[in-house]
């Protein structure tokens, strides 16, 4: 994990509480953590929950893998720091979505299981929900929207997540939902994820 | 600015829109970048704007020079690229926040010029709201609450703003709103903030 380079700072509290923050929207936060293989449906599930969620007023973000490569992230690559460090980043923009009262999503292949745990780590219990939609290399390479299994077959790709083997893709073991992306269609998956919110009660004041 | 490095990354449209998200909250998006001398009243005028416009129902977050600096940015100190990268960091997460429908205040000291001028090229026109809170740095030096600018004499502090001759600070030149702190006391500042948003008819619908 990244190291505390700056010493002479404190942490300020703020007059606008993070609870405040979730009695103005009416409901409680969450960070909905979806990891996968690159094609396994991460983001289009991510965006028809985080659809879904607005439709009932819902006060919610979506954290995209490429949406926040060409920002926030641009500067770092795909080499196994620069994931370290790309998910570090995300997950402490999560963090500050969460306490901001916002429900955020996130869609990033994320594939080392150190770096989500360092991120699960930054939350109390019970905010972080990580989400594995649990497709398979074979499903994925079958679907190849963007061409990029190909490619990376290919030589084209280097560090491509479970095709180069030194980029694999660790599996969650704890992950409080497997999505089944082999067998259902996205409407399908998103509207577990919902039922599964709402189970938790994380959709009421 | 930092270069892009990720290639194969397109922009992806969600599928909820910042109006979308605009609409749900009932009011617009800005970017309240607060810029000022260490000591200048930056954090407590932005604090308090926040819980004004929280206490009548607008939808805000306050990013925070050392809260900033305990979390995304802990990897950064205080030399002249780390200081560019800790800008531009936290200039592309308010843009999140203004796409989330958020009004987002940014508190930091944000010395350079360019960089100011970097992240207010992220935004449409009209989003970007550079407020200069202008305290003199006799001003700032007779109170400092945090006793830095005794230390930053003696020596103890490198890289300190306003007074190692390395570490200037650039008065904004064309800042949005110039908050008198040298005279006026935080109430009343956060007030001349809150009738310069309704003067812009931000905080309607």
């Amino acid at each position: 994990m990244a190291e505390q380079k700056a010493t002479n700072v404190t942490w300020h509290d703020h007059r606008v509480s993070s609870a405040d923050r979730q009695k103005l929207n009416g409901h409680k936060v969450a960070v909905l953590w979806f990891t996968g293989l690159s094609a396994s449906g991460k983001s289009t599930v991510a965006n028809t929950v985080d659809h879904k969620l607005h439709a009932i007023g819902k006060h919610t973000y979506i954290l995209d893998g490429d949406n926040i490569r060409m920002g926030l992230n641009k500067n770092l690559g795909f080499s196994a720091d620069d994931r370290t460090e790309n998910i570090r980043r995300i997950g402490e923009v999560a963090k500050l979505f969460a306490d901001a009262g916002v429900i955020a999503l996130t869609a990033f292949i994320s594939p080392y299981r150190a770096d989500r745990d360092a991120v699960r780590a930054l939350f109390p219990n019970g905010e972080f929900h990580e989400i594995y939609v649990n497709a398979s290399l074979e499903t994925c390479e079958k679907r190849d929207p963007k061409g990029l299994y190909k490619k990376a077959r290919a030589g084209e790709l280097k560090n491509f997540t479970g095709i180069d083997p030194n980029s694999p893709y660790e599996a969650p073991e704890k992950a409080e939902l497997v999505l089944d992306a082999n067998n259902k269609g996205i409407d399908e998956l998103a509207d577990d994820v919902i039922a599964y919110l709402k189970g938790k009660g994380l959709l009421d004041a």
